[in-house]
């Protein structure tokens, strides 16, 4: 059967046989594998861990020796005709008399594999191989040979593993258990021969490395090198049961050919391997273009029953990616288009983006998707408007975008145009859309643009829109080129110079969040930690004491327990002053009238702790006593808190209070470690964003304020990870500019 | 120059000459043209209308004769080599010999032009020609000698008219006026030839006719026909002077050849005739797809300066285009697919989608972005599921997507899997993304759902994947197919299916408003006017009166002018009460500290009656009094309004009030006239329409009381056209279901 694969034959299934359960593996680290992050604190530790026990560092594992092996077992080969395994062990002996590698069947039924001597086990092989590759139905025997035998790689076919649901998890589970046993890295199982295809040669410039958990799925970027786009790796990583996504990432970000990495993801094995994958290749300046599938429960169903994997909730992983600077597209063509890009073209020499083609409409078309992508077309200046219009007729437009109104391409003019654009400081990109093939003009054009983008750094685009898409300009001019991007549709034009342009303000920005994550708890944990119930949630009172530990302002306020002590309290407090009913399992007290604002004499507060304390007997819930608190009228009401997710730990939440986080669900998510930067942009990301710099006449709130507070919930959600399962404060109010902001009110949850 | 087109010569420029400004030509109706909407009420009436005077009726032009003319004059026809004429006149020589014209050679300064006679002047033509070419610099002078000759139709490619600004503008309203004198109608100015290109005649099956307001634009769709697609007509609309977009909407959608319309729209001449072109579409069953220009300001100015054209409030031209189910997408290829797609498809059985593919990948990456953009995938029911076991391996998932693992397509099983999925009754769509070639396995599975097709009414999809696009599966087997929709990308395949079904639904359930509109104005108009100051907003109070006239609910409330009537009034209203300043200028009271609420005694009423005209003597506003109104608590806050649109006239919008509206412009837009199946679209629209359904356990709102008011609303704005510029209902509080819905604070703006 395929498995995740196509386009190269696998193994026949079946699923894997399910053992005894072996003894639990020690906690040893080897090669680039580290202890769980959950462990902290216990264990000598071999790298950096910040303070809830999560690495700061991953090594890059060395698989040179994968991609470029010196030798190669092959374990199963066969030239039987009729057998799957002999179809591939050809392709197998085909590869590795094209890359040089000497390559040595393995299968005890037979004295030789096509003409080769074929070894009984891999004990008897002549040599230690860089890599086996095991065309067997059940890996888990062979594993151990393999490191007895000092192999470093090892490529599994088989699947029947996580994929197919708990009893292939358990059998893929003690895989993992003997590959960290034996010493060798595994890459599979449930892949394919995706690595090992054959590459062009002759492309050069800066290469795509592919990552994919689905051959059929890498297949169209695999294509592009008859585009003529060069690719250099691809590593289709299957179920992941030892080498993941992440291991690829780091070392091809390292690898000088590799221009960008392209890669189709179901499911992460580990969040924060990917995270310190992501920040490698955002320190190195390698762009990181993905599919992620998980937008919708189907394709998180269906990601499961395909490579086992669970794909996380989407949003965070959304927000994980944006923190790194991973580039997430939706379809295969973006992927391809904007991979290709970012892969070949160099570093902008400014922002601003030029329209230029040889029609009127097509201008307006292009110049209105891509402003409302965000692209910014500088209006050209007089002088050089003057400068165009010396070959362009005066009644055309020529401020950006420029229409030529056609003629001008045809003759000397042509290429003058082109020029004079890519000479303006202003200009970065230059993007020219064909929409449908005229020879005379577009043959020229096409030719012009090929010619001017050897002669400058500029980015130069083309968009070929003709659907037919066989035409001469398209096919030799235009892809013959190494330095015209060529785009089939305006949208992935845009999308990719987007990308292209986002990619390299990010990187200019890039500071790495791991070099300043805190490594030790502050004071304000031990505080904390006293006031925690285990298996409990906390009351509204003990709940803001958490956060007074933590240095975020709450409302003065006195927890009291008798009429009279309220009216001593309230007027500590000051007038007007909010009550509260507080006790543990307190989440909606507005809902059921615990709560009384505007108070504003003794008498309204002996009626209103009477009150809520009748509300509390009648509705059964047992109180601590009643706030009195402080009240707080301007301000913006946000929500900030702490959640669980299940691939990346903690993860604070930010977003606007009342009927935007209701309705809209519109909140932000920064995945620690994260800096102010990081938690500026989370405010930035919100759609209601501007209640912050004031609507109405309000003045703009204190965003300063509500950054430190994100930022120091951000360590509390560090520092008490596995004692604090969620905090929930809402609101928190932000005041206007300088006056800070206050939490209103608190949930908190102990796991 | 090339003015709006490419791929086609048109004439040299220049702008067209500024004549002395004749005579106003007389409202009279001939052939489709309708006195102007706006003068409703005066004049004798050629067709229904409605009670603001905008028509309820177009007739359809009759358009044969100028797509199928049996005569054409060409007006300034040449074969001097050199010239650009020449060109054109030997590309209409062809094209009249290929559709049987006879063609006419007009120019004084020759006998004979391509060996056929030439005359001087149209009058001295042999016959009554059925359509004029003017290949002249200045068309006016023509157009009244070609009326003396009862020509029907003509058409202008002369540019330097309303494209190049307010002379151009003035010479194309003189143009238009000479035309509508003239008794013929003008395709033109600064149009081309694409309408009498070359069509393929070997191609069957329903037709796309095109309309476009750029050549260049329109190419692709154009191109289709080389991929195999049918094009039946092209009407390149250029500037618009006379025939219009919405003139061959009507026309194309009474053609029983053509079975959808592919519109390229920089902007719209007039919105009623093109609401009445989309409505003769809708009920007419015809789809129409259509990119139109405009999302950004940047988008707005190139089409300005293209074709002279407005391109109106996006937000509006959106609505507009939605109530008739125009379907509008943002790039050429989704207008080339879903065009496509809408001409030959038949009609769907079922709405369910299914995803079928050779890897488990591609199923779960088309899957969740299908259910993201709305599709529903259907679950496959046991049975169907047990049948599809019997050639797909039991371990991997057909509850749909299907994934076949690989091997089944390359045998006889592939076929039984494609039928057997088309057979279950819950699927109406088949959809096959392959996104790589792998002969042995997607050439077959391409034959087999070619051949599946042909014995099936439902619709099956493949996306091609590859960007290579030159294989044979894809070029010989699936674009050899009329049965087969083949897409390049996820993203079009998704976005057609999605238009084929949503259209479907929409022409089944579709009721044209025009059959209901009101004709004659309601008894409220009359108490309506009586409270309006022409050039002065109303007081709040007026403004409810207005509201009342209507039947809409306002809160019992008093206009007082002493502290003392605000006691009796307060006792009247019943306690608690709010208290506001009333007075014509006072848009925002609640800023200025003009409104107090929760007033629950008479002392706290007169205070308030005082403080309330303190603060108005102090802020120099002057009161017609303070109002004492009912102070209604529960109920969401909605915004309901009347804006008038420089296209359409005056348009209803509606929203959730509060930040909803103020920072997420979260509004809906309904065009009159519209039923109460649009209103309902409408709150459907709302990204907060949660809210009415009830949030954080609050009771559902009364919908329909909503409903209803935005349909009083709609009648206001159509009786009270011309008299009131706008209107705008914040908050209307929507009670809880069947308590109905409360203005409590109204703007009204006469002009």
């Amino acid at each position: 059967m395929l498995g995740s694969t196509h386009g190269t034959l696998t193994t026949h299934s079946r699923p894997a046989r399910v053992l005894a359960c072996g003894e639990q593996p020690p906690h040893t680290v080897h090669g680039i594998s580290e202890p769980h992050p959950g462990d902290g604190g216990q264990g000598a530790r071999a790298v950096d861990r910040d303070v809830s026990g999560r690495p700061l560092q991953a090594p890059v594992p060395d698989l040179e020796r994968f991609f470029r092996p010196e030798s190669v077992a092959v374990i199963g080969a066969s030239d039987s005709e009729g057998r799957p395994n002999t179809g591939i062990t050809r392709q197998l002996i085909a590869w590795a008399e094209r890359v040089g590698a000497r390559l040595h069947p393995v299968n005890p039924g037979r004295a030789e594999v096509f003409g080769r001597p074929c070894h009984a086990t891999v004990a008897d092989l002549p040599e230690t191989v860089d890599l086996a590759v095991l065309l067997v139905g059940d890996p888990l025997p062979v594993i151990e040979q393999l490191g007895e035998a000092k192999v470093k790689f090892a490529v599994a076919f088989a699947s029947g593993f996580a994929e197919t649901g708990e009893r292939g998890a358990a059998a893929q589970a003690r895989l993992a258990e003997v590959v960290e046993r034996s010493g060798l890295r595994l890459l599979g199982p449930n892949t394919n021969l995706n690595a090992f295809e054959r590459f062009r040669e002759d492309l050069d410039g800066p290469a795509i490395a592919l990552i994919t958990q689905s051959g059929h799925q890498g297949r169209p970027v695999f294509s592009l090198q008859e585009l003529g786009i060069r690719l250099s790796h691809w590593a289709p990583t299957g179920n992941e049961a030892d080498l993941e996504t992440a291991d690829f990432l780091s070392y091809f970000a390292t690898r000088p050919e590799v221009g960008a990495i392209a890669a189709y993801v179901e499911g992460l094995k580990d969040g924060r391997s990917f995270l310190l994958a992501a920040d490698r290749a955002a320190r190195n300046k390698v762009p990181v273009v993905a599919v992620k599938v998980g937008r919708t429960e189907t394709g998180a169903r269906m990601a499961l029953s395909h490579t086992g994997k669970l794909t996380g909730a989407d949003g965070v992983v959304d927000a994980a990616m944006r923190q790194f600077g991973v580039i997430r597209v939706d379809g295969l063509d973006e992927l391809q288009d904007t991979a290709a890009l970012l892969a070949r073209a160099r570093k902008p020499t400014a922002e601003g983006v030029a329209v230029y083609s040889i029609s009127g409409g097509t201008g307006a078309h292009f110049s209105d998707l891509a402003t409302a992508a965000g692209l910014r077309l500088p209006t050209l200046g007089d002088a050089k408007q003057a400068e165009l219009h010396q070959w362009i007729p005066d009644y055309l437009s020529v401020a950006n975008p420029v229409d030529n109104g056609g003629h001008p391409v045809g003759d000397w003019r042509g290429r003058k145009i082109i020029d004079a654009l890519l000479a303006d400081p202003s200009v970065g990109v230059l993007i020219c859309p064909i929409t449908g093939p005229f020879p005379p003009m577009s043959d020229k054009l096409a030719q012009d643009l090929v010619d001017a983008a050897e002669q400058t750094d500029k980015l130069v685009c083309v968009v070929w829109g003709s659907p037919v898409g066989t035409e001469d300009a398209y096919r030799g001019t235009l892809l013959g080129s190494s330095r015209v991007a060529t785009f089939r549709t305006f949208a992935n034009c845009i999308t990719a110079v987007r990308a292209y342009l986002d990619h390299h303000r990010f990187v200019a920005g890039y500071r790495s969040p791991f070099d300043d994550a805190p490594r030790t708890a502050s004071p304000s944990a031990r505080k904390a930690r006293a006031l925690m119930r285990p298996g409990q949630p906390l009351s509204e009172h003990a709940a803001k004491q958490l956060l007074r530990a933590y240095g975020i302002r709450v409302p003065r306020e006195q927890l009291v327990t008798s009429a009279a002590a309220a009216v001593r309290a309230a007027s500590l407090v000051g007038y007007p002053v909010v009550m509260k009913a507080s006790g543990p399992q307190l989440a909606h007290k507005t809902e059921l009238g615990l709560v009384k604002v505007q108070l504003t004499s003794a008498s309204q507060v002996r009626d209103a702790y009477r009150e809520l304390t009748d509300i509390a007997r009648y509705e059964d819930v047992p109180l601590d006593g009643v706030l009195v608190c402080q009240m707080i009228e301007r301000g913006v009401e946000m929500v900030v808190g702490i959640t669980h997710d299940s691939l990346f730990g903690p993860t604070v939440t930010v977003g606007l209070g009342g009927v935007l986080v209701d309705v809209l669900q519109d909140v932000a998510v920064g995945i620690p470690p994260f800096g102010e930067d990081r938690a500026r942009a989370m405010l930035a990301e919100l759609r209601g964003r501007a209640l912050l710099d004031g609507v109405r006449g309000a003045p703009p709130a204190d965003v300063d304020a509500l950054v430190e507070v994100v930022l120091r919930v951000q360590r509390m959600a560090l520092e008490l990870d596995g004692e604090l399962a969620e905090l929930d404060i809402n609101p928190l109010v932000v005041l206007p500019r300088g006056e800070g902001a206050v939490a209103l009110d608190a949930l908190a949850i102990c796991p």
